[in-house]
Formats: C-alpha cells, structure tokens, sequence
C-alpha cells in the first residue's frame, strides 16, 4: 500500500448520529480480513484440530514429552504441505511467500511452539540457504529441509552479542591449505544462544561468523555447520548446552552452541554475497562491507513479517475469548431487580476492550499492507530498488514491535477481563501470555528496532544508512538543514498534500474540521510523526553545535527518537486501516468498520493528546470531545463486538470453550 | 498517616543545579525500608533459603509434588513460628498486626505459592475464625490452626457470584428441630470456586451462605464446615474438584466445592455478628443487614493489605534483577572503539526503568503507611470510628489495585530490559508473572476496588455508603449539590490549604512555582483528584436531570469514577513518598530520595499531562519543562540505580544469578 493513496478515500460518510450499526455480515467480513490467502488460511484451520491436544495444559508438564509431540506436529505439517508455501516448487514448497506469512498468520491460532518450531525450520534455517545460498546449496538441502528429513537450526544470536549482530565473535577462518573453513568460539560469551533446535533436534545449523581470509576481516557470513550425525549424536568440535525451561514457547528444544575449531568445506559457506577461492582469494557482488551486511540481514526480514503477524493472531484469540465471556458473563444486580448487568453492557468493560478491539483491526489491515509489500518486492526483485526495499524492512520493524507490544498489552487485559476465570490455564491466557512474551525480543529487540526505524525516518533511508551507528546517525542528520531532513522524509509530502484538503490554517482545522472527519484524524497522525522527526533532527543539530560529545547526543535523543518511530508506526496503522475501510463496497460491514477505525483513530489520539495540546496542535475544548466522541463509539459499537470478534475466524479449538462454560 | 501532616514537609530542599548525588548509604537505606518490624523482616529473610529449591523452575513441572513441597513449606514456617505473627499470643500466635504484613511482605521474597497458601491458612481461614467467631471458637480451633495441626479454606467466592459477594447462592438453613445449620449449594453456578486449599488439603473451611432462619433470609454470614475426615477422605454430602493448572501459583491446591445439605452443628456459625438461638430466632449487634454485612467484610481488609504488600515485593524482585544486569550487560560500541556501552548508560533503558523504580519506592512509602493506620485501627478498635475504618478499607483497596497493576506493568518491563536473558525461567521472571498475575484479580478485583473507593470519596465514607448500589449512589449525590459533595471531601480541605503556601492564582502557580517544588507537587495532584471527583458528582446529576435511566447515568460515569479513584490512589502514594522523606536525617541519603520522589511526580504527572492541560491547569512550556527535567533526574539517579535496589533488601536466592553470569 502506497501511503498517498489514502488521500484518496472519501471523509467518513457515516451520520455521527445514526443509531448502533446493523447487525454485520459474519461470513463477509471474515472473508474480508482472510484475504487474497483464504484457501490457505483454511488449509491450515482444518488442520489445526490434529494438533489440539497440545492446547491442553497437562501436555506442557513433561518438557520432553512436549517437545517430542512438537516436533512430530512439525513433521506432520510438512508432510501436508502445510508449512513450506514460502520454499520454491522445485523443491517441493509453495512457491509463494504472501501465502507463506498467511498460513504462518494461521497456524498461530494453534500451540505457538509449533509456530516457532515451524518458522525456524522454514523460515529461518530454510530461508537462510534460499536467500544466503546459491543454487548448489539449494540443490543440495532445500528438497530435505521441506519434507523435514533434515532438520536445521539458525545459529545467530551469541550470548555477548544479540541485538548487535554485526559484534558477533564466531571466527571462520578459511585454510587455504586444507581448502576448508575453521568455525571456532573464540570466548565464552561468544556461544550461540537460544537456538531453536539446537539442544535436541537440529542436525544442521546455519552459522553466523566472522569471515577470515588470509589474515583479512570480510565481517560477518554464513556457514553450514553439521551439528550431529543422523542418530543425533552431537559431533566432535561440537558442544551443546540446552537452555531449559523458559517462561513459555517450551516445545521448542532452545540451547548453547560452542565451536571448537570444527573445519567444514568451502562449500559450507552460503555464498551469494561472498565468495571465497580455493586459492583463498575472497570476492563480493557488494564491496562496502557494511552494506554487504545489511543487505544480508534484509534478505531475512521473512522473520519479522512472520512474528508481527503472529502478534496479531495472539491478540484476536485473546479478544475472542474476553468479549463472548463478557457478553454471557454477568454480575451485579440494580438493586430491587434480579437481571444482572452483562460484563460487556459496563461502560468500563467496554473501555478496556473494545478500543484495544479497533487497535487489533488496525494492527491486521497494516500487517496485510507490509505483507503485501513483503510479497512483491520478494516476488520480482527486479522491480525493488534498495530504496524500497530499506523502507521495507523499516515497515517490518515498526509493524512487528507495535504487534508485540499491542499483543502484551491485549492479553493481560483479557485475561484480567475476565477475572478468576481467566486465571485457569484451560483457558488458553496462561500459554497465550507465556508464549508471546518474547515476541517483543525475538526477530530483534523492539525497542532497538524502533531506533532502526528511526534512523530510517531521518535519512529517508539514503542508500547506507543502515550502517551509521549512533555517532554515524548523529554526523549525518547534523550534517544538514532541519529542513532538508524533513523535506526527504516520505509524510511531509503527505502532510502538505492533506493541507490542501482541510480548510485554512492548523488553528481552523482544530475548529472547523469534524473529529470523525477520516482526513483530519490523518492529519493529526502525519503532523505528529513529522514534527518528532523534526524534533529529533533539532535535538542532534543543537548538541553537536553545543559541542556535546555524540554519545551524549544520541543518548538525549534515543527516547525521543523511539517516540517518532511509534508515531510513524501508528501512522502506518491508521493509513492501511482507512484505506480497507474505503475499499470495502457500501454496506453495514463498512459503516461498522468505519466506526471501529474512528475509535482507533481517536482513542490512540486521547492516550497521546498531551503532546498535541503541548504542541498546539489539540485544543482543550477539542479533546474534550474526543473523550465524549469514544464514549458515543463504545456504545454503538458493543452491539456487534461479538460478531466483530466472529470475524476472526479464529478456530474453535483455540478458544477458551471452558470459558463459555463458567460464564454462564 | 494521616493527609493533613503531608502539609508539614518543606518545599523540596535539592538544589537543582546539584550534580549527581553522592554514594548513598545502602545500610541505612534497608533500614529505614525495613521500618519498625526490621527484626520479623530479617527472620523471615533468615529462613527463605530453607525454601530456595521452590525456586528453581523444574520443581513446579510436577504439580501433586510441587503441592506437597509447598505444603511442608507452609507446615515448616507455622513450626518455626514465622507465619502467625497476626493470630492472638494466647494460641501461639505472634499478637502483632503490623509484623504479620512485614511478615507476608517479606514472604513474598521467596516461592508466591508459600506465600498464599500461609495468607489463606493463618489470614484468611484463622483470620475470619478470629474476626467472625467468639471466643468459644478460638479456644476450639485457633491453637490448631496456629499450628497447622488443621489446615482450612476460606470458601467465600461461587463460580456465579466472585466480585458480588451479597449476592452468593449457598444456602445455610437453620432446622430448629435439630438444632442444626443445613449447608446446600442450590444450583450448579452456587459452588465454591478458586478456593485454595479445597482441592487436597483442607479440613474444614469457612463457607459463607445466605442464612436462613424460620423462613427469613438474614444475609450472607460465615458457617465452619468440615470438609474432610483426619485421613484427608472428603466426607458424604461434599463434592470437591480440583481447579487443575492455573496461569500460576500451581503449588496452591484450588478447588470447587458442593454442598448437598451437609447438617453442621449450631456452633458451626460464627456469631460475633449474628447469633441464631436454639429454639431459632435471630440477633445481631447490627441491625442493618447492609451493614453488617460490609461490617463483617471490613473484618478481612488484612488479606487487601498483605496482598498489596506482595505486590510491591514482586515489582521489588523484578527492578533489582533488571537494574543490576542493565549494569553489567553492555551492548554496541560506539564505532572505532571496543568499549561497549552498558544498557544502564542508555537514556531510552534509564527511561524504562528509573520511573518505575521511583513509583515502586513511592508504593513502598503508601504501603507503610497503611499497614501502620491498619495496625493501629484493629489494635486499638475502640480509637476507630465506623468513619475511619471505612476510610482504612478504602485506603487498602486504592494501595492493592496500584501496587498490583504496577506490579503487573514493572515485572514486564523489567523482563523485556533483560531481553532474551530474562526469558529464561531461571531468572525469575517467569514464576514471579505467572504467580503475581492474579493479584489484580483476588482479594478484590482492581477495577471493582476502584469503584468501591470511588464511592467511599463521593460519599466522604458516610455511614452506610457501603450499602449503596449503583442506583444507590447515583440518587444519594443527585440529591445534593456538587459543593456539598466536594466540600465534604478530605482533598477539598487539602486544596484549599495548599493554595496558601502557594503564591496567588492556580495560574500563577503554573508560573511562578518551581517543579521540583514539593507543595507544587502535592497540588497538582490533589487538585486532579479534586477535580475529578467534583465532575463524576457532576456528571450523576445532570444525567438525573435529563432523566437518564440511573442504569445509564452510572455507566456514563464508571470510567470517571475509576479514573478519580486512580488519582486519589496517587495522591496517596506521593503523600506517603513526601513524608518519608521529609521525615529522613539530612544527607546523602535524603538527598536521593528527594530526587526519586520528584522523578515520582513528574513521570506521573507528564504521563497524564494531557488531562491537566485539559483542565487548564497545566501549560504546554511548562508540561515541556517536566520532561526536560525527568532527563536531567534520570541522567543524576543512574549514578545510584544499583544502590537504591540494593537497599530492598531483596535476599540473593530471590535473585537470578543467572543472569549476573548471562550479563558479562
């Protein structure tokens, strides 16, 4: 989805005075959201019942037992073709990636360590040797990595070094002598950790290292490095620790690798962006070391599309759950009366649900527009320049921290919704929050990959941007007029365009335009993102000319700047959820979507609203009325929270029929 | 404490240009935490180790063992005589209220399953044998449950009914031909649910049931019930079923118990509040049923305050993990140089965890001073009015909901700043979410706590406030007007005191005070308050006078009320705060905390700026300059993060020293 294109969409055309919207076409709207990958997302929900029993709590007692049913679940989707549409045909996978994220999306909706069993094997291990590799390595594995004959690791992250992943200290020294490739943990802190697979079930890692050849740094490459033998016994050179119990996803069999100076052959190095000569002379399609990097970890950004859509899913089961209990459940009688009150008909349980309700629609229209870019640029590379495809990974960043976040968030507030009740693990809130809490750090830390945003939103992503560090980012923006960094950025065009549509000045919009006016909620959203970018940009410039050392600058900015990718972040949400809503045909599914993104719109307004009345750009009477304008939503829109959660399409299996049960 | 003496404490005496404060002194620190029951903390610290093993994740994989570990743990503490300081000398118990919280505060340091298995043995099932029984029922089973020779349940909730407890289903009948009480649990829905202890190990239990005598229905009163023989058979006419694997707190034996009319002796009521005679006919000290039954209820306000203690532990527990890794653990290094920076230097992780450990110091300040007015109101009843113990309950719902949400917010974030390092069960982390999780939801749950404390501001805690429903409360503030409402507020008199150590207007405030300035400070807040109060009142009557349905009208105003509650629960933490410091020695140390209690109130502030700009109490400059000088307090508090956890006192085996290691 182009961001100008929702200058387009109409005003919303709904009367602010019409009456609670119709009842919604169930069926209509989950076909809506399932999207171009329906057939997919319903291959992969009738499968999910096969695995159901690992939805009960008993299965997660015995760590062993459990992995065990998880990897065999694992086995089982791969021999229904139901977890490689991302790998190419000709090796026995779907071929296609959009249809890959949607059955990731999907698959969700079941046991998550199954997901994240799934993503490493096909996602991360698979996807390495696709992307890192060349045809040979293809030929080679791909065909067994699909049907799951050979089950692979993906051995990034070290215990010194996670979100620094250019810092890793894993040497691989090329031996000219011996034509081969010593993989070697120089220092304790160097071991991989928290390897999915590692400590049980791989028997081939894809090895991140520093390339050494003929005494020559190269940075950081891929090596494919035998762990164990097809019985599973771990080979010399080879140590493994597991990490054991973890606060959830403990299906998957997580460990410690240490390399002690294990050779492999040339031919272990996954060489599209490097290639070393038997004679050891190294060569690279990418001179500059830094962009080679970069480019190499934007070839993996599958993993963060992934893991932001399974945020999503997590969130949906989570309100399913909350609102049909809150709609059965009732407590408190008006006194003198014997009716009592549903949950769902309290003015604050609607409160706490149904704006995080709207933040879930959001969140799955922009998770639909980032996997549709993800698609195309992926899908004909040709017509990707690095431009886009840096703004690609920027969107994945700030797609998947918000999804993670807003998933945290969600959860615990269903689970507190719906009280004792949803203490019991039956109902799915115990393994829901254990298991996604570390969506917010896996796939990249989300507070550091806001910064990567950041640094995108303030260079426009100018070709090598990704390799400034902090003093870099610091030189850079300071090297230039706020101006000229604001008038790069991709909103100010938008923020101009949106000026001609709305009458007069800032000032008039406050008080001429109406707050449910979809073009003025964009407006707010677009001036918040530019003017922290500017504020940044100011903040960098004005200690570096009060002669501040750049650590102290960037470090008086990082929170600032975190904020104006959060801003951006939810620009992005309001955008793609306006632009589903214009693109839906005239109906009463429409106007409910039209109401829900304006309770979107204006309740991420209220939360943030101090900023905007510091920054004259809200007034007091104004904000005011927003409140009153959600208190006005809320009761409209309770009467189709049940079928907006229906909408999901989210598996009986997943949700919490024991729930149903103690409502009553 | 009481709100008036907060006027006492000089403007906030730090210079403000003053650099980073010095090293403080940690020892002294501990000390003034640990407050007047220092010696029950350090007993109670002295034997946590002897349950370490608790600690370790495998020991909760198997849950019958898991319960038995921990029922000898609860049997291990009653021996040692660690657990009962709050049950009466002349039964082996300690007579002493206020160590009984420090106690359970302290407990909390160690395994939370220990923790509310000894809340629910010795607090709530000897606490209500105390509280609700005569002295022929202490003499017959206090030395028992002292002992732990007999462990019991507190069957209070239904599966029906949890938050609406006047209006439980379980019926006691009493049958004057046998002179016996018949207990029956009349639907499916009227079962005891989420009692701890049900499942296996309890004898006997306190049931509440709607009394019945001769025909008239006499409310809910508290029935000593046998649940099963000395062999642990559970005897005929009681069903009881295991609440199986819960989100936490697996050591604890929840269950659901049914009564088929189970015949229990006339003694088996506990009659301090309502005898029935042999030949049956009904009395009681308090005429009003309303009112003795929250009469009676106000009785166990102990298991809200020790609940609110262990959640300021918990939030303990997760800043001193996250603060001293964020200490050791470095990451990234500013280009051409090897030294990387560590995670606490970083200004976005001091945002992250520097206010939450202000707010966490400030929970501390609010929780003393109410275990202090607790001990005092139930040691010495005879100095405490109906009017003060109704206050004393509201003080202890506002300080359970805020310790227990922050709990909920600091451990997450805690996690989070620990990365994947925290997401490994051996660091803590996963128990102390898991096991806290349900605080927000037992003993009360907070959003309904909320209400409750609400409607004791709105009444001024008149007489009978209790009893008001919604409906109730709506025609009892429609029926006078707003001043009267507010004037009759303890906040009212505290604005309008303030406003003279304050020069001239509240515009003039917002100039010419300082924001470091105590007192200013201290306005803000109470004047939120205040204000907020007076618009729910507001808000009551005029939805009366446009005729809403009183249904309507409360459900307009329940979010307002809940959000006036909330800003009455922080004046209280930042009125505990500022006496504790004001009342500290001159030094370093004070100095400190000075600067931890400014970041308290301005982080707290700024989070909620945009409701006070609102309201034309705060400028859009002066809201920016709070943010300014929340960065220059982080940047001065850093200096001493890692002392100001230290002096929690925080047990090394509760600890992850795990993660010290995972740090370097």
């Amino acid at each position: 989805m182009d961001a100008e294109q929702s200058l387009e969409i109409d005003p919303n055309p709904i009367d602010p005075a019409a009456v609670a919207p119709a009842p919604i076409d169930v069926a209509e709207l989950a076909h809506l959201l399932d999207g171009p990958y329906a057939a997919v997302r319903d291959q992969i929900r009738a499968h999910l019942p096969d695995h159901a029993e690992l939805l009960e709590p008993q299965c997660r007692l015995d760590p062993d037992d459990y992995r065990r049913r998880v990897r065999q679940a694992v086995l089982d989707l791969a021999a229904a073709g139901d977890s490689v549409f991302g790998l190419p045909t000709a090796y026995g996978g779907g071929g296609d990636l959009g249809a890959s994220i949607a059955a990731f999306e999907t698959l969700a909706f079941g046991d998550l360590s199954v997901l994240v069993k799934t993503g490493v094997q096909f996602g991360l291990f698979g996807g390495a040797i696709l992307q890192l590799g060349s045809t040979a390595h293809h030929d080679r594995f791909l065909a067994d990595v699909v049907s799951g004959r050979l089950l692979g690791c993906f051995a990034m992250t070290e215990r010194g070094h996670g979100s620094d992943v250019q810092s890793l200290r894993t040497t691989a020294r090329y031996d000219a002598d011996s034509g081969q490739f010593v993989i070697n943990t120089p220092t304790d802190s160097a071991h991989k950790e928290f390897i999915g697979g590692a400590a049980v079930d791989a028997r081939l890692a894809v090895v991140f290292a520093q390339l050494e050849v003929d005494g020559t740094a190269q940075g950081v490459h891929a090596f494919l490095v035998p762990l164990r033998d097809e019985h599973g016994r771990v080979l010399s050179g080879i140590r493994v620790e597991d990490d054991g119990h973890k606060i959830g996803l403990n299906g998957v069999d997580n460990g410690r690798i240490w390399f002690d100076s294990v050779s492999v052959p040339r031919a272990a190095l996954l060489d599209r962006y490097g290639k070393v000569s038997e004679a050891g002379s190294y060569s690279s399609p990418i001179d500059n070391p830094d962009r080679r990097f970069f480019t190499m970890l934007g070839t993996l950004v599958q993993g963060r599309v992934s893991v932001a859509g399974a945020g999503v899913s997590s969130a949906k089961i989570a309100l399913a759950i909350a609102i049909r209990y809150a709609d059965r459940r009732r407590q408190f009688a008006p006194r003198g009366t014997t009716a009592e009150t549903k949950l769902l008909d309290y003015g604050m349980h609607q409160r706490r649900l149904l704006p995080r309700l709207a933040r879930t629609y959001a969140l799955h229209c922009a998770q639909q527009a980032l996997v549709a870019e993800y698609h195309d640029v992926f899908t004909r590379p040709d017509s990707a320049d690095d431009h886009r495809r840096r703004a690609l990974e920027s969107r994945a960043a700030a797609t998947k921290a918000l999804s993670t976040w807003s998933a945290v968030d969600i959860i615990q507030a269903c689970r507190e919704a719906c009280g004792g009740a949803g203490y019991l693990a039956e109902n799915r809130f115990a393994a829901l929050r254990a298991d996604t809490d570390v969506f917010t750090t896996f796939e990249g830390d989300n507070h550091v990959l806001l910064q990567l945003v950041a640094k995108g939103l303030l260079t426009n992503y100018s070709s090598g941007f990704n390799d400034l560090d902090q003093l870099g980012l610091v030189r850079f923006v300071a090297g230039q007029a706020v101006e000229t960094v604001i008038e790069r950025t991709a909103v100010h065009s938008l923020v101009e365009q949106i000026k001609d549509v709305l009458p007069g000045s800032d000032r008039e919009w406050d008080r001429q335009a109406g707050i449910r006016d979809r073009n003025y909620q964009l407006a707010m959203f677009r001036w918040r993102e530019e003017h922290r970018i500017a504020g940044v940009a100011r903040r960098l410039k004005r200690g570096v000319d009060d002669g501040m050392s750049p650590e102290d600058v960037f470090n008086r900015c990082q929170s600032h700047a975190i904020n104006a990718a959060w801003a951006h972040g939810e620009r992005l949400l309001l955008e793609a959820f306006a632009d589903t809503v214009a693109a839906m045909p005239d109906g009463d599914n429409k106007i409910t979507m039209a109401l829900l993104c304006d309770l979107f719109a204006l309740s991420t307004i209220e939360t943030d609203r101090g900023w905007w009345m510091e920054h004259g750009r809200l007034s007091a009477p104004r904000a005011k009325a927003i409140t009153r304008e959600i208190d006005a939503l809320l009761g409209r829109l309770r009467a189709v929270a049940v079928p907006l959660v229906d909408a999901f399409a989210v598996p009986p299996t997943a949700l919490a029929e024991g729930l149903d049960n103690l409502a009553s």
